[in-house]
């Protein structure tokens, strides 16, 4: 059910044709109120798609109560035309479902640098419409797919409420979100404001741990739409803690099904003297490509871990660092510990903890070892 | 000849057992004068193998006259017992030559973590010592390499003086220097303050603008001895160019003989309101595994550089962005310039050229492909 899991809300997923292989690349969502309202958060990288632009300034303005998203193309590094062409979608998306053109948040992903084609979105905007259902959620969920192997959803329901969502992204993960594009919905009854907090607080440990392989997208939009349809207003922190939830079993989707992967890796900083110091000491460690491939390989190489945590400029003592590959503890005081054949790597997940032994903070970052397939899958065709 | 191409200086390498292949592995070179003086640069990595720490102080203290070099153990990450170790490694080579252990430098290269087999060592000290001669610079080259697959040497004379050096490193290559063994020699006159100079002048331009993989080691070192023996006093300018011509050529070598690689990559950022922004953007591009993989796959996949620039806090406007592949401006002004079809990929060198229209600052940084022998090679086995 996922977007349409929570009441008030309609969606669908279509084939569009913007994909050659003829699979689904045209979704829909919208929001039916009563009482409708929305926030999101974008990448943070300088060279935005079209889209994203658009959706800034319709976001900021308030109104949004629709979402169209295509896969098969990014509009990314469009140039003016793209502009024009994210501002159609939300005009043709607006016509097709009755609502003005800054009701409607434009979502795209695909390849960089190629102009969408616009006569197959028209059409196929003009299908979703008609395909709009309450239960449409999994077709739209589908339909944003691009090197995902399977589509990504996740609900929680509260007593009388429910958050739910969907999510596309397979590698190209890191901070300040990832490619990904993620639409959550809810009925409960939250002003734009109060699902703003909740949002960035939940992407903050969420969405932006997430960093399978170092490279941010142009085109990252996550998407918190509110119907109010179940006339129940959560506290504060139990919108912030059922927001959070999703993006938290969505995040950890993602990393699972990253290009290429065969590891999901935790990366766990404990011990450190502030949450910023155990983000960067992690993010460090997690985009080590020695050590990933080291991982890949099921070598407890502690020594590359110590190495990118040397490049950090957190408060540490290189003579007091200790370091776990899945609970046993390698490296201690800087130097040799337990003995590394104890670290049992053979499964999919891998813990790496390191204690920094200078504070009280921790943070975690996910990330996946480096693969030959990784490599495959993004040097054999453009993606 | 490389460390003994000038005159003045003596060495040797041997096969110590330190590598379980039997290949040589423990190499000397000495400083013979008459007016000795040295300097030193370091890994910037706040985890510091042991031997780094016993040189940078020893280097401080102004007599450096000889370096013990072994391959087959970096000696980091290995505690007091590490440091015993290190300075046990001068305090032999001191005695076998005729020093004091302080005028001994000590460089170490290999798997982190692991104590050094000090028997194999003393013994490899004193075989070393015997073996010194005026042409045994080459032997010390190959003593030095551990995934090296060539080893690298570079010499430039000019009026009645040299410059040489020897190089190990093949991957692991990054800012703050590479995981890399330099020792460069001159017969040159000059105090220890002018060859610092010169030293440090070159390596930023050359060893730290190579970034094969964005992995910083624990061990690099770059030093450089002068002997006097030419009686030759050039002009600060004069010994600068020499220095910076010998690394830049040993860098070079260094990227070409990266560990899986099948490409050399120049960045060229132009066009950059600072360097410091020019080489922001080129790490920031060099450092980019997708746009690596798809290098590596002759796909002039722009949009990644576009993706990648957008990390970085450069002046720029992500609408006035040119990029080149291979000399074709593949994008003008953020969006598709030329057809991609234009650029010729084939060959082993790619230039990726960045045009940021905000100055006229530039930077060239250096990198390589990411493939699936690069994956194999750093996870088949610890390394």
């Amino acid at each position: 059910m996922t977007v349409t899991a929570a009441r008030g809300f309609l969606a669908s997923g279509v084939a569009a044709g913007i994909k050659a292989s003829g699979d689904p690349d045209l979704a829909l969502v919208v929001n039916q109120g009563p009482a409708p309202a929305a926030a999101g958060v974008f990448t943070s990288n300088r060279v935005q798609a079209a889209p994203v632009r658009w959706s800034r300034r319709v976001l900021a303005d308030g109104g949004v109560r629709a979402v169209v998203l295509n896969s098969g193309g990014a509009n990314a590094c469009t140039g003016a035309a793209g502009a024009d062409d994210a501002r159609a979608m939300a005009e043709r998306t607006a016509a097709a479902v009755g609502l003005a053109p800054d009701a409607v948040a434009v979502c795209s992903t695909g390849l960089i640098g190629v102009p969408l084609p616009m006569d197959r979105i028209t059409a196929g905007i003009a299908l979703a419409a008609e395909r709009l259902a309450s239960d449409g959620g999994e077709d739209a969920a589908v339909a944003i797919k691009t090197t995902d192997s399977v589509h990504k959803t996740a609900v929680v329901s509260r007593s009388g409420w429910t958050v739910g969502g969907m999510a596309k992204g397979a590698g190209m993960l890191a901070p300040g979100l990832a490619t990904m594009l993620v639409v959550l919905t809810t009925d409960a009854v939250a002003d734009g404001p109060r699902l703003d907090t909740a949002l960035r607080a939940a992407v903050r440990t969420t969405f932006d741990r997430v960093d399978s392989d170092g490279c941010m997208s142009t085109n990252d939009t996550v998407l918190l739409l509110a119907s109010g349809a179940s006339g129940v207003t959560p506290a504060d922190g139990e919108l912030a803690e059922a927001v959070h939830s999703v993006c938290l079993d969505l995040a950890r989707q993602l990393i699972a099904d990253a290009e290429g992967a065969s590891k999901e890796i935790e990366v766990a900083v404990v011990g450190a003297a502030s949450e910023e110091d155990a983000v960067t000491v992690g993010r460090s460690v997690a985009r080590n490509n020695l050590l990933k491939c080291a991982l890949h390989g099921e070598d407890p190489n502690w020594g590359r871990v110590l190495s990118a945590i040397g490049t950090t400029d957190a408060a540490f003592d290189p003579d007091r660092l200790d370091v776990a590959i899945n609970g046993v503890w390698v490296c201690r005081d800087g130097a040799a510990g337990e003995p590394r054949e104890k670290a049992d790597m053979s499964g999919r997940r891998i813990t790496v903890t390191v204690d920094l032994r200078a504070g009280d903070a921790s943070a975690e970052i996910w990330t996946n070892d480096l693969t030959a397939a990784y490599v495959h899958e993004n040097s054999a065709y453009s993606s």
